[in-house]
């Protein structure tokens, strides 16, 4: 006889409504790929009366969703609430105290109090399931936790946030200016309205901490992620990227340096023929990379109803079928706790686009302070004078120091005819 | 106390030894992601003189590998033998009866008689893993059958094979002939002397057929597939591809039309911006649709000791973990048998390129062929004469149906200024 796992959801926004619509309306087909019955049994949100395309006929309204901890007959809670504080980690943690299992799509969460919800787990002997935690439509969790999981990983690296990588797509095809995307972005619904999470490299960084916590056996350190987000990429370094052969891409990378590990979400140029290159708008990718194994890259939409869902559901068919994974996918006792490497260990080469006034010397100035500093130039463009009298210049560099380019940045700043910010972007040449 | 499992590998090639080496070599490493000892008890190969860089002091050397299926202590048997039929197929058989779990990298057995294997699995309640038969490098069994086990998939596709994609790669970035570059790749070892498993599309329908019925959940059909190899594809079509901004492929699809599945292997343009696209060299692929889903491609070597013994090594932590999956992630009562839909079902845009005699009216009678089946020509290019007086003419269609395009060629072929047999290549768009 078929076993009937009992439900409880806490949250009803798009992805809490399309996986409950999921549950009532394909309960066949999940029970062909799983021999159990799924049973929403209640289900707990904001509020009450708005309108929602799912007929919750029968089921139990939770009002406030840390209750359902509580109910006794619930196997399995999903949490689809949100936030790395309040009511979401009350009741995950209540949840598993309580021996229910818990499914969630909280980044946030996980990247923040993972550790001990991991210990927590381990101690009441539940499931777990975060795939929805990062990229929902790329089971990139699963395949970095069991499906890679022979690989002494050495680096991983993706395009984390859809909602930057759509905002970088529209810019190179349109040439329209970041604030001004991001404003239609608003109004359609991609970005939030507070976007700062999304455009500033918060999100991506949760992400990235899980995804090196799994893939180098680590505790996840989320403070440890060197965060910078795309505010400050404009249109003209698109065109130059472009004309240079490259994308650019906020990328996520987290890798092993020595004994260490080094993560860091920010803008990087890579070149336009590799795969990643070719991700754009609301795509998401994710690529491992080990001796023997070589580059492992997954793709798919990170966010939305469906991707989202499909990942909490593949956690559910795993709980059904009794699949399990320790949290980390090693056993907590061989985790290693590794040192955060600074940004200064990196070397590699980068691209700078520096707003010059276009007098005699200026460029003689910049490539002295390179000279200087030991960096070595690769490609040097100039192009035409603005009304204001100031030109854009870009260098890119041979291979060189992280701490090199930061000392020439800081030198190239007190330079007189240096007007804005730099803009330093990594180049990064991946394996195939 | 950990567990100890007891293994025996039957196949001592490139895989066989690499994953001999990484069991004994990394066995703390093994034991972090499963709490598991893994030990090889006993091995097997042709040839027991053959040098080799492992060491297999202390493990028994089995003569007939078929012996391996009658050892008492063995929990899992690695069949790395290959071939659809002789003693893999008597080891497998007689492994799974005397309640052993099997993990493989074979193909052609699991394509052509995974079926009955599937039953035996079933019937003895053991494990039987078969990450490795399909794309090494890319966690592509387990993506379909566990991380998008909850989507109703529409459609497969991909590069799923690698020496192929090697040839097609070459073939567009020095403009050599497909001959010439096959006795190279022959000469490096990357394609087999026998090279017609790979170029004729064998190879990837065993893949395709494998994968059509995890995603559809129906029983395996190999026969089913229609298989069409690379042979055909000339440097020139290669560059009529480029110029019109797309690349050539040999794709495995697989897809639902009405209640009936299709299969198909065949070379085909695709649009040069999508990911699939820059899939290059010996790199595999494979995307799966679904509406709600859209697109999740995963990328990444399909061969070689290093993604292949991965392949091998995470069945090996699912078994040590107790994460079991139904054969084809479906229960065996809930597979639906689909009847197969023929290419002449097909629709879409089509790319033909024809070696005519450059005389007056011959366009005239090639485009009367296709008003009279009617379909809409898209462009239409010409190339300077060859010396023989022959030039190529190149064709693309507006959507029409392959029926409409097969007539048409069979009239083509009527035309005394037409010489050899037309080129026809599907132009497959993809969602995102």
């Amino acid at each position: 006889m078929a076993r009937t796992i009992n439900i409880a959801i806490a949250g009803l926004g798009t992805v809490g409504a399309e996986t409950y619509r999921i549950i009532t309306e394909e309960s066949d087909f999940l029970k062909a790929r799983s021999s159990a019955n799924f049973n929403v049994v209640a289900v707990s949100a904001k509020s009450k009366d708005k309108k929602r395309d799912v007929d919750l006929t029968g089921v139990e309204w939770i009002a406030d969703c840390r209750d359902i901890a509580d109910i006794d007959n619930i196997d399995v809670v999903i949490e689809l609430v949100g936030g790395s504080e309040g009511v979401a980690k009350d009741l995950v943690e209540k949840a598993i105290t309580n021996g229910k299992s818990v499914i969630t799509a909280n980044k946030a969460l996980v990247a923040t109090h993972g550790n001990n919800i991991g210990e927590l787990v381990a101690k009441h002997d539940v499931m777990f399931g975060y795939e929805a935690a990062v990229a929902g439509g790329i089971p990139i969790i699963k395949t970095i936790r069991e499906g890679l999981a022979s690989n002494r990983l050495s680096k991983i690296y993706g395009i984390l946030n859809g909602t930057c990588n759509y905002i970088l797509s529209v810019m190179r095809e349109t040439g329209q200016e970041f604030e001004d995307i991001l404003a239609d972005a608003q109004r359609l619904g991609y970005a939030e309205s507070d976007p700062s999470f999304d455009v500033d490299g918060v999100d991506a960084a949760h992400k990235l901490a899980i995804l090196s916590a799994i893939a180098f056996q680590t505790p996840i350190n989320f403070s440890g992620v060197y965060v910078e987000g795309i505010r400050l990429i404009s249109p003209i370094d698109i065109d130059f990227a472009t004309e240079l052969g490259y994308r650019i891409k906020l990328l996520g990378i987290g890798e092993l340096l020595g004994n260490g590990l080094q993560q860091r979400v920010r803008p990087c140029l890579v070149p336009v023929n590799i795969p990643i290159a070719q991700v754009e708008d609301v795509f998401n990718a994710v690529a491992a990379e080990a001796e023997g194994l070589g580059t492992s890259l997954s793709y798919g939409r990170g966010a939305g109803a469906g991707p989202t869902s499909s990942a909490v559901l593949s956690d559910l068919l795993d709980f059904a079928n009794n699949r399990r994974t320790s949290f980390l996918g090693t056993a907590d006792s061989e985790l290693v706790v590794r040192p955060i490497q600074e940004l200064q260990k990196l070397s590699g080469s980068y691209y700078l686009r520096l707003q010059v006034y276009d007098r005699p010397g200026v460029l003689a100035d910049l490539t002295a302070v390179f000279r200087d500093k030991g960096v070595s130039v690769e490609a040097l463009l100039q192009r035409g004078r603005n009304p204001d009298g100031t030109v854009p210049v870009v260098l890119t560099t041979h291979e060189t120091s992280e701490e090199a380019i930061q000392k020439s940045v800081a030198e190239f700043e007190k330079l007189e005819n240096v007007v804005e910010k730099p803009c330093i972007l990594p180049i990064e040449n991946f394996a195939g």
